[in-house]
């Protein structure tokens, strides 16, 4: 199955757009797993095995497992998934671009080493920087186009005669580099109006929403101007709101009883 | 010393803009190193060696030392050029963007973890993404504005308002994000008169010019169009044709003469 399949199925069978981001913050860990080797692995298994049922995808963002140099357990991270949580797709977010053969690597790091279902790319290199992700034909590729931080406008709000730069980029990936059916866009949930104009520009392109939760974004909002005609269409990624919902030993259910508000607060307005 | 007074102090004492590109390519690799678990790293210590009275700079490409798992030896790599080779910055070419607090842990990764001197940045997200590089006060930031990929036009030479969206890039960093002197900037050789434009919006600002070499950019035409004032300011980047001079054990001699040849041919056009 090629990631869009996947997706499409998890969104069904767990009727769930929520995204369950994973950015593991030792620092922020409940203190029985402080200063265990394998900390970040089992914080993160831990969160999978108690919310798997109710995500249509879990997102590893690579930088915190790098800062920790925890490659290692981000690799049993997202084996653990696909063997216990089979059918839930692994965003590793990397936001990575480079030329082709520097990306050639990349491509190899993201879905041979780590071996993610789809990855998080960042436009600015242009079309031929996302070629050599694209030749994994089962995989995802994400794109960058609106970011939910305040500096995202300085440039993806830029006038390029007539549309703004993330409504070019989306137009861009949606009619010209999407030729195999393989991409997303990463559109933040911070601005609707925003969604909606993507939405308008590339039909029924999944698009990653992070924003939501700890970045205040609006779920009604969110989901409404994003959703796609059949209701699906939307990854909304929640990380620290659902991680760290308990300091304490609790963690696990504080995890599921956040994810699963989340879920069913989404899907009231799909 | 800060980023930008090693440079300069390199720049000098090695009369020098070649930074060298360590893109480990075990494929590439002589016969003799092949198989060896340790071979990324004596590969490019041996580079090293070979040539740091040439260099102003190395650039190891980390998307080459992942798609090996050989992040531990890009750690001691780059410990071994601090001490055997104290007074060349180091580059981390990463190409990482990404919101303030997943910025913080590419931080970590890059001058903590790694201890390069200063990184390449994608400035897709804005001014709030490179913030956190900017607070390690020693360390350089150099902002990805004109590519030398075919594709590098698409975004990049889109026109808003006046300007190419690569000369905004340089004119926000030169006039905006730059307050501390930590910043440099992308520019590929491909482009000589894009260089030129570059150096007339940013400045003395250092330019990290990659694509002579293997990418085919002419010597001449980029050092005219992007000295400084005083014949510095440039990082000319070549990788692939000084790593791989030789596929024989002749590799680092090899290696030299090709630097020297090109820092010299540099050179004469300063």
């Amino acid at each position: 199955m090629t990631f869009t399949e996947t997706l499409a199925a998890a969104w069904h069978r767990n009727n769930s757009l929520l995204c369950i981001g994973l950015d593991p913050d030792p620092m922020k860990f409940p203190a029985h797993l402080q200063g265990r080797p394998d900390a970040i692995l089992e914080f993160c298994k831990t969160i999978v095995d108690a919310t798997a049922d109710l995500a249509c995808a879990f997102k590893p963002q690579i930088a915190y497992f790098a800062a920790q140099r925890a490659e290692g357990q981000l690799e049993d991270l997202i084996a653990h998934i696909h063997e216990r949580h089979p059918g839930i797709p692994v965003i590793l977010d990397a936001k990575r671009g480079d030329i082709g053969s520097t990306a050639e690597q990349y491509a190899v790091e993201a879905f041979r080493r780590f071996r993610a279902d789809a990855v998080t790319v960042n436009p600015y290199m242009g079309r031929d920087s996302v070629e050599p992700w694209l030749a994994y034909a089962d995989k995802g590729v994400i794109l960058l186009c609106r970011t939910s931080n305040p500096g995202g406008s300085d440039l993806q709000f830029l006038d390029t005669g007539g549309e703004k730069l993330f409504e070019r980029v989306a137009r861009l990936v949606a009619t010209e580099w999407n030729t195999t059916g393989q991409c997303g866009l990463v559109v933040g949930a911070t601005f609707p109006a925003e969604i909606a104009r993507v939405r308008g520009i590339v039909g029924e392109l999944p698009l990653l929403v992070p924003g939501i939760g700890a970045q205040g974004g609006d779920v009604e909002a969110t989901v409404k101007a994003g959703r796609s005609g059949n209701g699906t269409g939307l990854m909304i990624n929640s990380s620290r709101a659902i991680l760290y919902a308990s300091s304490s030993e609790d963690y696990a259910a504080a995890a599921r009883r956040v994810a699963q508000e989340t879920r069913d607060r989404v899907n009231r307005y799909r």
